[in-house]
C-alpha cells in the first residue's frame, strides 16, 4: 500500500472546535475551471461621496446626518435584523414547530472616514483605534446581550453592499448555533484536560510550525488543521484571553499590527482586495451569573473565499450544503504560500 | 406587548432535522439592495457542442469518448474528490489533529442528450428516467459504500462549471457531516415517539397547510418551517419510505410530475432558469449488519438562492458564517408565493 501523503491522498479531518468534519482532496486543484468568472472590481472608489451613508457628513436612510468623524464611527444599522423589543412567539404546540424569541441590536462601525482605504491600507495606530472600538462595542452591548457578534463582510463576493470600510455588530438576547457549538466543545475540552482547547491548539501548532503564517509576541495565525475555506485562517492570542475587552495596551498594538501583515499578505496572494467574512469569537458575556467561561479563548476566523485567482472562488455547494465540507488544496499548502508572501502591500510595492 | 406576527417580529426557528436554529427578520425585506447583482444568463446554449464533454459522442478529458446516448447517462468523474484506494492517515498522536481516511467514487448523470433543456423542460417520462437512474445508482454503489450523496448543482451561480443538465453522485466509506446530523436527530425522535421524525413532520404539514406549496397522491412538497434559504423546499413521500430504490412505480411516475410542477414553479418565479443546489438523503445504505434504519424518511432538499429577482440573491456570509443563519422573508410567505406561481413554465406559456 501506498505512503500517506495528505498533498495526493483524500481524507477527513475534524474540527474539534464546532464539532465537525471536512473533506480534504488536495488532488483536485488538478481539475480544470470552465465556471463562474466573477467580476474584477476595477472602478476605484473615490475618497468621499456624499451621497454613500457610511461617509462623514452623509445623510442616512433614516433622515440623521453622520458627523464628521475622524476615526472609526459607530451607529445603529438603518435595516437591523434584530431590534430591541420584538413580542415572544409564545409556547409552541408541538416539538417539530418550535420557534424563541429574538432581541437585540444591530451597529454599523465605519473604520476610517476615507472610502478608498480598507485595513491592510490603513496605519497601524488607525487600525489599533478600530480594535479599541471593538473592545468597548462588545463591553456596552454585552452589558445587555449574551452574545456580541462583530463580524466584517469584505467585498462585493462576500454580499457587502458598501465599499466603504465597515464592519457589523449584531448583539443577541440568545447565544446564535456557531456560539453554542463553541461553547459545548471548549466547555468539554477543558472539563477532560483542565486547559482551554484553543490555548493548547496554539501551543501545538507553534511547535509544529506546518500551518502557521505569521506569530508575534502576543499573537498567532495559522491555517486551522481542520480549515474548510482554501486560505482560512485562525487568529489567536498567545496568553489565556476570553473576550477583547480583557486585551493590554501591548496586545492591541501587536494585534492592530499582526491584523496589518496577515491581510496585507491576503491581498497579495492574488494582487487584488481580498474578499473575506470575518469575525471575533468571545466567551458570551455577563448575563449567566457565577459562570467564568475559563474555557473560552478569545480568536477571530478569517474566511476567504478565493481559490485560485482574483476571480476564480471556491463554490461551497451541493456536496457541501448536502453532505460535508470540502476543500481542494491541504491546510499545510495553503499556510506554505501565505507564509511566502510579503509583508509589504502590492499597491505600496509597485509605486 | 404587541401581539406576535411572525412577518414582523423577528424570531428564531428550530430545525429539529438538523439540530440548527434560523434568525428569522422578515421586516429586513424592506431594505434597499445596493451590493452585487448577479450576471443575468442571456446567452443561449446549443443544443449539441462537440466539444462539451457532457454531450453524446463528446471526448472527456481522460480520452475516452462519450456513447451517443439518448436518455441518462452515468460515467466516472474525470477529477473526482474521492477516489476508491487512498492509503489511511494512521492513527492521530493528539486529540485535537483528527484526520480519517476516507474512500469513495464520484460519478456524473446527464440528464437527458440535449444541452439545451433542464429538468423543468423536460417530460414527465424523461424525469422518470432520471429517477430510475438515481435509484440504480443508489443501489449499485450503495453496495459497497454506506453513503450515496445524489446532488445537482444549477447554474453558475451554485458553482456548475457546464450548462449541460446533468447532477453528480458522490459515494464515501464515512457518513458526511450532514448526513450524521439527521441520523441522530431521526434516531432520537424515533425513539422517543416511535415513528419517523419526518413522516409526523409531513402529517403535520399537510393539516397546517401554510407552508404547503405542492402535494400529490404520493409526494409533498413545502416550505419547511426552519427553512434557511429564501425559497427552499423540502420533498417528502408521503408514506414511510427510506430508500430511493423503494419507490414504486406509481411513486416514481408521481415524483417526476410533482418534481416537473416544482421546478416550474421555481422557474416561474422571477423568470428564469431557477439557480439551486439540491440533494437527495435517504437511510444509510447496508454495510452495518441489523440496522433497519426504520427512523429514516428519504427526502430531498432545494436550496436555491435567489431573494429578489433573478439577480439579486441572499448572501450566507458573516453573521451567517460566524454565528447562524438568517432569512429575509418568513417561509409562509415564502410557501404563498410558489403556491401562487402557475404550473406551466414561461417560456412555454409565452410561445
Ligand atoms: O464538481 P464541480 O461541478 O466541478 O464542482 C462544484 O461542485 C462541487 C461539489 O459540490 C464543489 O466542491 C465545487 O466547489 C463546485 O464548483
Ligand atoms: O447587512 P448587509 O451588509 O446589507 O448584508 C450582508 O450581511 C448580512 C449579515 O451577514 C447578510 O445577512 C446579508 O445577506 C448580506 O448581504
Amino acid at each position: 500500500a501506498a505512503t500517506f501523503r495528505a498533498s495526493e491522498h483524500q481524507h477527513i479531518r475534524y474540527n474539534p472546535l464546532q464539532d465537525e468534519w471536512v473533506l480534504v482532496s488536495a488532488h483536485r486543484m488538478k481539475r480544470p475551471w470552465q465556471g463562474q468568472v466573477e467580476p474584477q472590481l476595477l472602478k476605484t472608489v473615490p475618497r468621499h461621496d456624499p451621497l454613500n451613508p457610511l461617509c462623514p457628513g452623509a445623510t442616512r436612510a433614516n433622515g440623521e446626518v453622520n458627523p464628521h468623524y475622524d476615526g472609526t464611527f459607530l451607529f445603529d444599522n438603518d435595516f437591523p435584523a434584530l431590534q430591541p423589543d420584538a413580542p415572544d412567539p409564545g409556547p409552541s404546540d408541538h416539538p417539530l414547530f418550535r420557534a424563541e424569541a429574538a432581541r437585540g441590536v444591530c451597529k454599523v462601525m465605519c473604520f476610517h472616514p476615507w472610502s478608498d482605504v480598507t485595513l491592510p491600507l490603513m496605519s497601524v495606530p488607525e487600525i489599533r483605534a478600530v480594535i479599541d472600538a471593538w473592545a468597548s462595542v462588545t463591553e456596552d452591548l454585552g452589558a445587555q446581550y449574551p452574545w456580541v457578534q462583530i463580524f466584517e463582510n469584505k467585498g462585493a463576493m462576500m454580499g457587502c453592499s458598501n465599499p466603504h470600510p465597515h464592519c457589523q455588530v449584531w448583539a443577541s438576547s440568545f447565544l446564535p448555533d456557531i456560539a453554542q457549538r463553541e461553547e459545548r466543545s471548549q466547555q468539554s475540552y477543558h472539563s477532560q484536560h483542565g486547559e482551554p482547547l484553543l490555548l493548547e491548539y496554539g501551543r501545538q501548532e507553534l511547535l509544529k510550525k506546518e500551518r502557521l503564517v505569521l506569530s508575534s509576541e502576543h499573537w498567532l495565525v495559522l491555517v486551522p488543521f481542520w480549515a474548510v475555506w482554501p486560505f482560512q485562517t485562525l487568529l489567536l492570542p498567545r496568553r489565556h484571553v476570553r473576550r477583547l475587552p480583557e486585551l493590554t495596551p501591548a496586545e492591541r498594538d501587536d494585534l492592530a499590527s499582526i491584523m496589518k501583515k496577515l491581510l496585507t499578505k491576503y491581498d497579495n496572494l492574488f494582487e487584488t482586495s481580498f474578499p473575506y467574512s470575518m469575525g471575533w469569537h468571545g466567551a458570551p458575556m455577563g448575563l449567566k451569573t457565577g459562570a467564568t467561561y475559563d474555557h473560552w479563548q478569545l480568536h477571530a476566523h478569517y474566511y476567504p473565499p478565493l481559490l485560485r485567482s482574483a476571480t476564480v472562488r471556491k463554490f461551497m455547494v451541493g456536496y457541501e450544503m448536502l453532505a460535508q465540507a470540502q476543500r481542494d488544496l491541504t491546510p499545510e499548502q495553503a499556510a506554505e504560500r501565505l507564509r511566502a508572501l510579503p509583508e509589504v502591500h502590492y499597491c505600496l510595492a509597485k509605486k
